[in-house]
C-alpha cells in the first residue's frame, strides 16, 4: 500500500493531466469525491484532501454544496484558449480583427475583401431607393423560414449556369456565407468530430471549427486542389465527417480545382461517407468557371455556399446554402433556433442589385481591374524578392513566399505599427508550415506605401 | 464464466443503452473493439461479433477501416431528435415554423410579433431613403467588430434610462436578439452544462438550448418572477451555469419581475456563481419600467439583450448584448468566427428610426392600441370560458387557461386546419405541465374568426 501522501499526489496528477489534455475543460465539474474515490480505489478522505490542495493552488475551485470545478477563464470557449496557444499575430482571428478594426488611415493588403470604392455602390443606392417604396410586409415582417422566395428562385437559375442543379426547396438563405457554414457545422458535427481543411485555407475556417470543438486535420493544397494521396490517407486515418474547401478561387492560394481532382475527391468522399462544404463566395470573380464539386456531385453530399459580401456589399448581410434535400429541414430548424429566421430586407436589396442590368457590367469592370492590379502587385512584390506560389487565374489573392529566412508573423507585427495590415501565412496553416508566406489582396495594394513599409520590415534585423 | 452468447448480448445491451441515453449520439464512433473489450474484460472476438450484430440490425454502421458509428438520421443535431420526442404540435419549433410559414390568408393569434401594419413603417421608409444617400463605407463595407459606434453610444444612453449602466465598449451589436443569446451560450456553455429557464418560458429558448446540448431545468414562474424556493433548490441540486429569463414583460405570461424577487435572484446567483441572460426585447412596450436584473447587478454577471424586431421592423436584423466587460473580447471573437462580423446597414437604419421624432409617438400609439386589444381579447376569451392566468400590465401576450379538460395541442391542430395558428402551452413548458394553456397575442386577435374557430374546436369531441 502506498503512503497517503503518494495517493493524494496520484489523484492530483490525474486531475491535472485531464485539465492539461482538456478532457476537463474550464468550468467542468470534477467527478464527485465519492465517484473519484471509487474509480481510483482510494478512500474518500484521500480524494477530499487532493481536491482541497488543487483548490489551494487554484487549479480547481470549490462551490459550497455543489462540488469542485475546473478553474480557468470565465469563458470555457474563449477561442484563444483552445488548442495550442499561438502567437496572437498568427491567431486565426488576428487578421480579421485587424482588418475590421483599423481605421481609414490604414492600408490593408492583408484583408479579404475589396476596397469600398470597388463595390456595387450605385446598385446599392438604387436598391435602397426601391426598398423605400416596397410594400409593408417587405419592410417590416420576418422572412419565411427558407427566406425570400424570389431571390431563391433567381439563385437557382444562376447556379444552374455553373452546373449546380438545385431546386428552390434546396436553397436556404442565411445572414452570411459564414453563418451558412456555421449552420452546416451545427447540423453535421458533434464535438470532437474530425474535419478536413486545406492547408493552407481561409483562416476563419480554423476559428469557426474551434468554436465547434472539431478536431481539424489539414491536407496540403496543390495548384489543382487537395493533394489526393494525403487526402486519402486522412480519410483512412481520421474518418472525418466533413471537408471544407473552396473550388473556384481558392483562399488564400488563388488556385483552381481541376476536373480530375474534383472527380477523385468526390469518389473518395463517397467511399468514406464524407460530407463536403464548398464555399464559393468568390465565384463572380472568375473569368472562366472552374469545376464545382456541387455540380459533379449533384448536391448528394456537397453543400454549396455563396454570399454577396465580396461583390455587392458587405454592409448588408445575405448568404445562402444549396444543400442535399435531406438536410434542409434540419438546417432550417437550426437557423430558426439560433437566429430566428431572417429578414426580408437584405434579400430584397440583393435581388434588386443582382437583376439590375448594371451588375454584370460592374463585375466585368472589377475583373479587369483585378487582373491589372494582380500584374502590378506581383511585379512590385517580385522587386522585393517576394515570389508568388502560383499566378492566379483570377480573384484578389496572391499567396507569396518571402525572401529566405523572413518570418511573416514578425514582419506583420512590424508593418502593423506603420499602419499596414498584412495576412501572415501561418494564420492559414493547420500545420503551421507557412511561416514565410503572406497573402496579398491585390485590390488593397495600390498604395506604394505598402511596398515601402514592407521593404523596411524585410530589411530590418528580426 | 458466462456463455459467449450471453457475453455478446451484454456488449449489445451496453451499446444500446448508451444510444438510448444519448450518451452515444447518432454519428458518434463507438469505442474501438480493442478498447471496448478491455473495458468490459471480454475477448476482442466477442466485441467484434456484438458490433457486427448491432450493424446487422441497423443500430450502428460500419465504415471500413475506420470503425463503427451510431446510426441514425444524417443529422445528429436534428432538433426534433434530441430529448423526448414530443408531438410535433408542441415541439418548441412548431409555433415558429407555423407563424413564419403560413400565408396571408391565415390568422395568427399564436404568433410572437405584431401585425406588419402595426410596425414603424413610416420610420423605415424614411431610414431607407436616408441610407440611399449615405456614404460609400456605410453602404458597402463591413461594420467594426463591436458594430456601429454611433448606435452603440445611443443604446448606452437609452439603457441608462432604465438603470442599466453600460459603457459603449460593453455593448456588442448582433444580427438579432436570438443571435445575441446564441453567442452567449457559445461563450459560456459546454455540452451537458445545466441551464435554468422559467417554466413556462419563450419556446425558442428550448430550441436554442437543445442546439447547445444543454441540460435544461425549469423553475416555475410566478406573477412576480421565478419561484424563489424552487430557484434555490435548482441551484443546489443542478449547479447550473446560466439562467435565461425576461424581466420586463415575461414571455409567455406577461408577468413582471418585482424588485424583491430581482434582488433575491441576484443574491442567489452571486452565491452560486451563476451567469444570467436577461432577454429584454419587449422593453418598449412597457408603460412603467419593471426592475431589470442588469440594472441591479451592474452588468457583473448579467448580460442584457435587446432587439428592434418587435417594434421597428423584423425585416432588418439588428440586436445587441450589454455584457460584463470581461466577456466582450470572447463574444466578439465568436461573433467574427461564426458570422464574420456584421453589416453597417441594418444598424444605421435602426439608429435613424430610433432617433426620428416619430418613434416615440409611434410607440405611444402602439401601447395604447395594445391595451385596448388586451381588454377586448380577454373579454372575448372569457366568453369562451378561457381565463387569463394574470392580467398583464402591458405587452401583447395573454397566457390563458382553457376550459376544464381541454387539450391545447389538439385544439391547435384543429384550428390550424381552419387557418388559425395558435401557441399551445406545452411548447413553452419544460415540465410539460401547461397542456391546457394557450398564449394569445392580442394584436393578432382582432378578427372575430379567431374566436369562432376556437369555439368550434373547444366544443368538438377530442
Amino acid at each position: 500500500m502506498q503512503r497517503k501522501g503518494t495517493r493524494i499526489a496520484a489523484v492530483m496528477a490525474d486531475v491535472r493531466s485531464k485539465i492539461a489534455a482538456r478532457a476537463y475543460l474550464p468550468g467542468t465539474r470534477l467527478p464527485s469525491v465519492r465517484a473519484q474515490a471509487r474509480a481510483m480505489r482510494l478512500s474518500v478522505s484521500t480524494v477530499v484532501e487532493a481536491y482541497e490542495r488543487l483548490a489551494a493552488e487554484g487549479a480547481v475551485a470549490s462551490r459550497p454544496g455543489s462540488g469542485f470545478y475546473v478553474a480557468g477563464p470565465a469563458a470555457p470557449l474563449a477561442l484563444t484558449d483552445i488548442g495550442p496557444r499561438l502567437d496572437r499575430a498568427i491567431d486565426p482571428l488576428w487578421v480579421s480583427r485587424q482588418a475590421l478594426e483599423t481605421g481609414a488611415g490604414s492600408l490593408k493588403p492583408g484583408c479579404g475583401w475589396l476596397p469600398a470604392s470597388w463595390m456595387y455602390e450605385a446598385g446599392m443606392r438604387r436598391a435602397l431607393r426601391a426598398l423605400a417604396r416596397a410594400d409593408t410586409l417587405e419592410l417590416t415582417d420576418y422572412a419565411t423560414p427558407l427566406g425570400h422566395p424570389a431571390l431563391r428562385r433567381f439563385l437557382c437559375r444562376r447556379l444552374a449556369a455553373t452546373g449546380v442543379e438545385a431546386a428552390p426547396e434546396q436553397l436556404l438563405l442565411t445572414e452570411s456565407g459564414t453563418q451558412a457554414i456555421d449552420l452546416i457545422c451545427r447540423y453535421l458535427l458533434e464535438p470532437g468530430d474530425t474535419v478536413l481543411v486545406d492547408d493552407p485555407c481561409y483562416f476563419n475556417f480554423h476559428a469557426l471549427l474551434k468554436a465547434h470543438r472539431a478536431h481539424v486535420v489539414g491536407v496540403p493544397y496543390t495548384a489543382n486542389g487537395p493533394d489526393l494521396e494525403r487526402f486519402e490517407t486522412a480519410l483512412r486515418e481520421h474518418a472525418p465527417r466533413l471537408y471544407i474547401t473552396n473550388s473556384g478561387i481558392h483562399n488564400p492560394t488563388g488556385a483552381t480545382l481541376s476536373p480530375v481532382v474534383a472527380h477523385r475527391v468526390l469518389k473518395l468522399a463517397d467511399a468514406a461517407g464524407l460530407a463536403i462544404v464548398e464555399d464559393d463566395i468568390f465565384a463572380d470573380f472568375e473569368l472562366a468557371p472552374a469545376p464545382r464539386l456541387a455540380a459533379f456531385d449533384g448536391l448528394a453530399r456537397v453543400a454549396h455556399i455563396g454570399s454577396f459580401s465580396k461583390t455587392i456589399s458587405a454592409s448588408l448581410r445575405c448568404g445562402y446554402i444549396a444543400a442535399p434535400a435531406g438536410w434542409i429541414e434540419g438546417l432550417t430548424d437550426l437557423k430558426i433556433a439560433t437566429s430566428f429566421g431572417g429578414g426580408r430586407l437584405a434579400a430584397d436589396a440583393v435581388l434588386t442589385a443582382l437583376t439590375d442590368a448594371g451588375y454584370r457590367r460592374h463585375m466585368e469592370a472589377v475583373r479587369l481591374r483585378l487582373a491589372e492590379a494582380m500584374d502590378k502587385t506581383l511585379s512590385r512584390l517580385q522587386a522585393l524578392g517576394i515570389e508568388p506560389w502560383l499566378r492566379p487565374q483570377a480573384g484578389m489573392f496572391a499567396w507569396c513566399r518571402l525572401p529566405d529566412g523572413s518570418d511573416a508573423a514578425a514582419i506583420a507585427r512590424t508593418c502593423l505599427k506603420d499602419g499596414v495590415v498584412l495576412a501572415p501565412g501561418n494564420a492559414f496553416s493547420q500545420s503551421q508550415s507557412a511561416g514565410d508566406f503572406l497573402r496579398f489582396n491585390v485590390a488593397q495594394s495600390a498604395d506604394s506605401r505598402v511596398f515601402e513599409v514592407l521593404a523596411r520590415a524585410i530589411a530590418a534585423p528580426p
